[in-house]
């Protein structure tokens, strides 16, 4: 479909993620809101148990680490927060979107832009790991449809890269990760989003 | 059945949307009504999952961009909101009726008139883009059966409406969006509904 | 059954509405009560998801417009409203009690009387419509069998009784509407019930 | 079972009612108790969705009703009611227990003994009606083999009753009723129970 | 198992049941906790929804009769209750458990030591009866395995001890109960627990 | 893979577990964190009911037991417990990994690193028991793969490594426990972690 390609990244919030379907890999997007509150999370977007389990550890490692990210605490009981998964009609289910549902969130809190063009793939844990996910040629395959220049993968992956063609990977710069503050790091930019909020 | 054509506007929060039944198109209603209250909504209608969760992305949308959409945000506190899809013997499900629920809660917010003789189907997500959706031809003729003259679809929807016969679409008028602030600039009006409620 | 027999008119909330089952028509009541409490809803009576929802679509449907229909907002926030249908051995669903839910509330929050040998089926919408349901002629012989005098009907039903022998109309009085305005016009009188309760 | 007979009336909120299950009829009781609290009601005893909906009936009658039985409804908030069906290893539902549970309630918040060797089957209604209900042969034949000595069913089951062989009623006095107030001046003595709670 | 015998008293809380399953006797232990907190009740053990209610009927018998059974009423809102029954591998449901739960709660909240090499079986009710449970047969032959002394039963149960060989029963005091009161009068006793907390 | 090998010990919170699926051994890590909050406990990891269950049984023990742990029992007020299990696409369950959840907690809130090569398997019981689990062997070999140490058993789990051939023990240390007691004094050391919280 022409809609599965890269967007800009204007928005707080939205992140680029890749996904494994049985018919062959897909680019997702993540996106998270904030409004006025009291520290309710609610996520749509027709997702299976795992998948919102996901959101609940990104957010929960977010508030254990707010310290170290540079988020103030305070903000997590003043607002409340909503995780979408486009497209609706579309089950889905699944680990895989951890990182995604974390940069996602630090983007919101910090309301800073994500890096242009990037994806990424990866489940993530309370003790900040990033596991390896399955689906990687699929996913790289649909990355490099939808125009993605960068990605992010678990280092424990990289294997998995190193056995796709050499044509495939062209124009694709691949990030290999061990923790999620790398995560963070290569995703969240500096840069303010256009009309952030002052939390 | 005679029943499936369009009304009048007169009452906030009432917006004709189209659906796509396994015995060709059809219109609905999305209704929406405010009491007093601390801020709960309820959904009816005989909803699937993925209906009930376009109410809660319209209304974290409208809640995040409250001063954008020039809504006070303390009225979401201070009332409940209703929203309904006749007729309940029908199960209905899926996202299309994402732009038809959001612009229920603006006129519904705002208290003001809904477009005249004008019907929408589209998903929305949490970034403000308006998605396609499937069924547009069966769609289209139901409008038309229903005397709509106006149609606003997702910009991705166009190719959908170029490949129908032109003498099928003889007295609509479509509008292709982007953006779901282009959904609330053509469907909701300046002018106040009769009676409007002071919010 | 010698049961299924209209009944006096002396309490609050009690409104006979008329069913379609598989084994023919029916009549059946809808019977409310208040309680002091802080506004929850309960309903009873073995009903599906849908039936249910008529009872939330009626009372929300009567707060948002108490003024219009002369009861206090401060009542809803004093007592526990209970809904029940009997027979509970019977389970029951479906959206033709909507108009007989409606009557109940009103009778119930105004303490007023409802009509004599009155009975009534069609579906309520959050926008004031009335709209036509199935089954009207097993309904109507049910109707006759319980010696109900006057039937209200939605508008949109008014063919299927004309498609009925008049032999059978006999003794009947029919009230079709579009509005629930005009059934609770039809329905509830300016007589309090014995013993009104002063809310 | 030489457990399934009639017991003593010494303890508040103790009914004995009559079951018609598939192997043949039985006696039940039906148990209920108040612990200082703040107006829960809990319901246990391997019961059905109905049944369980009659003791939310037979609660929320006698709140609605409170002052016509003599009870401080200021009690409702300041207790907590347990009622229980034992024998929890058998599953249970149906309306018919209704008019026992009812009468448990009334016993338990006046504190007064229910008659001796009176067992009841009958639904109850939110207008003070009750209704007729199934298995009327089996449950008297219950009755007697358990020692009870009178029994009360609504009117509507009196033809029931005299279906039956006189032989298998000698001995057994039968009180038909129409309105639940019945029931508890049939049921419901003036004698405080031994140990009397003061509410 | 080596596993099933009968454990020492020291712990307020633990009670030696007898459960029936399909592979035959085995006993069981109930285990209860308090900690700081509002009155919360949770139970753990993979038990089966009949279970769980024997222990809400137990906590809901002890607090309506906290007085008569030495316990300060205030306690109760003070503190959290976990009932939980090893072992989580095996699913288990039934009524049989009630006194063997009671007499953990009784133990509990005046923090007394159950008595010595004792093991129990049977249904509780609201009003204190005492009621008779199956496989009475395979319970008394684990009970012997785990060294049980002593084994109260429900005075119903007395014809079907009186069925098996006595030399089954060498070595077993058995006590026949119809009221919780005797149940906990020889089941917990008056000296305290080692470390017993003062609440 | 390799991934399921043991890591360091430097977060507090993170245990090494062992586990027995289908395909054969395997370890497990439990992780939990803390966040400012008021005492929820929230849990992920695509666990069943009797895997959940024991981190209920794990928090509630701490929670009675905070004393003779040396834990401040206001901490529990205070702050949020995240329980989680990866690797999120693998459902588990059982009772298994109590232990190891009760030394994460226990690591948790005194902020002391767990022992390094160490991993464990046991069922926890209110009482403070370590019940035996099965798939010892193959639990063992999984151990060995991942390089543990030295692993934490029931001391009713004894027999079922003497059944094993030395060669598989070699280089591994067993630590065979009665008490949950002993498994906190084995596994928790005296020494805070890397950036150890001010509880
Ligand atoms: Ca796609
Ligand atoms: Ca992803
Ligand atoms: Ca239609
Ligand atoms: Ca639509
Ligand atoms: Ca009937
Ligand atoms: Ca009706
Ligand atoms: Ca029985
Ligand atoms: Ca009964
Ligand atoms: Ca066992
Ligand atoms: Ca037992
Ligand atoms: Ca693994
Ligand atoms: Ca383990």
């Amino acid at each position: 479909l022409e809609r599965d390609k890269y967007e800009n990244n204007e928005v707080a919030g939205v992140v680029t993620g890749l996904a494994w379907t049985s018919v062959g890999g897909d680019i997702l997007f993540i996106e998270s809101i904030l409004s006025k509150g009291k520290g309710a999370m609610t996520i749509t977007g027709n997702l299976g148990q795992v998948m919102k389990e996901s959101a609940t550890i990104a957010m929960e490692y977010i508030k254990s680490n707010a310290e170290l990210l540079g988020i103030n605490p305070e903000i997590f009981e003043k607002y409340n927060v909503h995780i979408h998964v486009p497209e609706g009609a579309t089950p889905k289910d699944g680990p895989s979107a951890g990182i995604t549902m974390l940069t996602s969130l630090v983007s919101l809190f910090t309301q800073k832009r994500v890096k242009k063009s990037l994806a990424m793939t990866g489940e993530i844990t309370l003790r900040g790991k990033v596991l390896p996910v399955g689906g990687i040629k699929e996913k790289i395959l649909a990355a490099k449809r939808a125009r993605i220049k960068e990605i992010i993968l678990s280092e424990e992956n990289r294997k998995d890269v190193e056995e796709i063609k050499a044509e495939y990977l062209k124009g694709l710069t691949f990030h290999y990760v061990k923790e999620m503050g790398e995560v963070i790091e290569l995703a969240v930019t500096k840069q303010s989003v256009k009309n952030a909020k002052k939390l």
